[in-house]
């Protein structure tokens, strides 16, 4: 048994190749071609944190992985040190035996939930743009705003949507070093109208835009919601889509963004595709000008699988 | 993050102590002080082979376990290696943070598995005693064998059950430096007209022992059924039976011996007991000299936390 460090998966980061692997992640998705275990969950009582265990496997390969990742949420006030912790188990598929242990501490989660984002950007962004819009201050807004610079280079704006001025002046360096001309707001509505690029990573409970102020032509990714209790798209805002994409119907309509669509009868399934069917057809969809698109993503453990199998093999070449 | 191999592990491996350790599990968890998650299961389908994710701790400890144990049962045959494979995954419950691993390799599960049977033929075992019958030549036929000499040195003859006599041939050596008079049989009915301590150990999928045979005050610790599609016990063992004990009624009730009785209609509801509650009360059950008893063992999350952080803690000290 040998434990990869936070420092060798790191080394082994390459943004176009990773970009692959997600994609591929997606369309085997679709293709049926994951085997995956329902995620275990557990919550503790007696703190603000809770440990996710996801494992799977890509049909008759040779390695079954076990992800851990906890969320920890006093970890950065109480101690310094990220709330995201984690760990991925690596087992041999011929014998059982745990081989490797990626000590990611929550880092490929993150990297993975950002390439998604950057991929439905690849493909659903719309062709004249020069303003990205992101809700949220935390780790998955950065890498979304560093990710897509990388990825549609003309941006030039870069709006940002927070309710805790607070927290944003402590890392507003950060995202000043993106090669964006950084804009804050605290109003969802003023950042919703100059841009027709929009990225959500909130973990908000109650919607947060709406269809009103979204500008025709526009994308709307939404990363935050992801267990039937977040919300960060209001109903208005699927009533404007023409088209959504989902990381995983199944998991969308159960508990992501699109969930609260259905709930309140907003009807998706005529309008509603897998990414990986989107990926793998390259002429599955023709954006209208003036058409809204929305991607809803999850989180799939072929996601997981799929950058854990390419920073194994990478380390063993 | 730590890995602590199998030869640390083993060497702390004290059989007093263990034993209390597990006793506690037992306890603790019928007194519903243990957090768990439901147990994952893979099953693959292109080979003889399945993992098993465990999950939980005992409420507000420091430390929370997720246990992977896999079963590749061509192990043996094809790589001369166990088919039992597996860690154990120590997360630290302040933080979130994978501390440790205990590659165990499938030696704790094997250890407090066995260990449930001693507990169960210590207090339940009757007095006069001389011969223990073993049903099944593997790993956990071995260490039940090993044990109960230990825990009850007047043993004087081990009888084993077991359909593969080409198999115990190879094993044989090791059974016979136990201290015991060995007795090999394919009759399961001749080992059960011998002993009023038996020990049911195999993977049966239909029963190996029926209640015309057993003798008036005998004990039988059943071991092997686990699924709800295994079973060692006839259902006229329960019929005869004056008291069953199970490691967790539930756990009995779906998927343990138990299981098939309820199925048949033998209302066990009566006299069923958890063996935390035998343990904790010590005058809980007062066998009479003919009592037929069962001890019913499907597995508890509950061991492989306490023997973890049993195995964990004499190595930080």
């Amino acid at each position: 048994m040998k434990i990869i460090s936070l420092e060798e998966i790191k080394n082994c980061f390459d943004f176009n190749k990773i970009i692959l692997e997600i994609e591929k992640s997606f369309i085997e998705y679709s293709n049926n071609n994951i085997e995956s275990l329902p995620i275990s969950h557990y919550q503790f009582n007696d703190k603000k944190a809770d440990i996710h265990i996801k494992s799977g496997m890509i049909k008759s390969d040779n390695y079954f992985f076990i992800k851990i990742a906890s969320g920890f949420y006093d970890n950065a006030s109480k101690y310094s040190i990220s709330n995201s912790q984690g760990a991925i188990v690596v087992i041999n598929a011929n014998t059982g035996i745990p081989e490797f242990i990626l000590n990611d501490q929550g880092y490929l989660t993150d990297i993975r939930t950002a390439i998604a984002g950057v991929i439905c950007a690849k493909y659903l962004a719309p062709k004249n743009i020069n303003s990205v819009g992101i809700f949220g201050y935390g780790i998955q807004s950065f890498l979304q705003a560093k990710f897509l610079k990388i990825q549609i280079p003309q941006l030039k704006n870069l709006y940002l949507y927070g309710r805790n001025k607070f927290k944003f002046d402590k890392i507003k360096q950060k995202f000043d070093n993106l090669g964006y001309q950084v804009h804050i707001s605290d109003s969802a509505n003023f950042v919703a109208q100059n841009c027709n690029l929009l990225v959500t990573t909130t973990p908000a409970c109650e919607p947060i835009l709406f269809g009103d102020f979204i500008l025709p032509g526009t994308h709307i990714t939404a990363i935050g919601a992801d267990d039937g209790i977040k919300q960060e798209l209001d109903i208005s805002v699927f009533k404007k889509a023409s088209h959504v994409f989902a990381d995983s119907i199944e998991q969308c309509l159960k508990y992501g963004d699109s969930s609260h669509a259905e709930k309140a009868n907003v009807t998706l399934r005529n309008k509603i595709t897998e990414i990986g069917k989107l990926i793998k057809t390259t002429n599955h969809y023709e954006r209208n000008e003036s058409d809204i698109t929305i991607s809803d993503l999850t989180g799939l453990a072929a996601q997981d699988i799929f950058i854990s199998k390419y920073i194994l093999e990478t380390l063993i070449k």
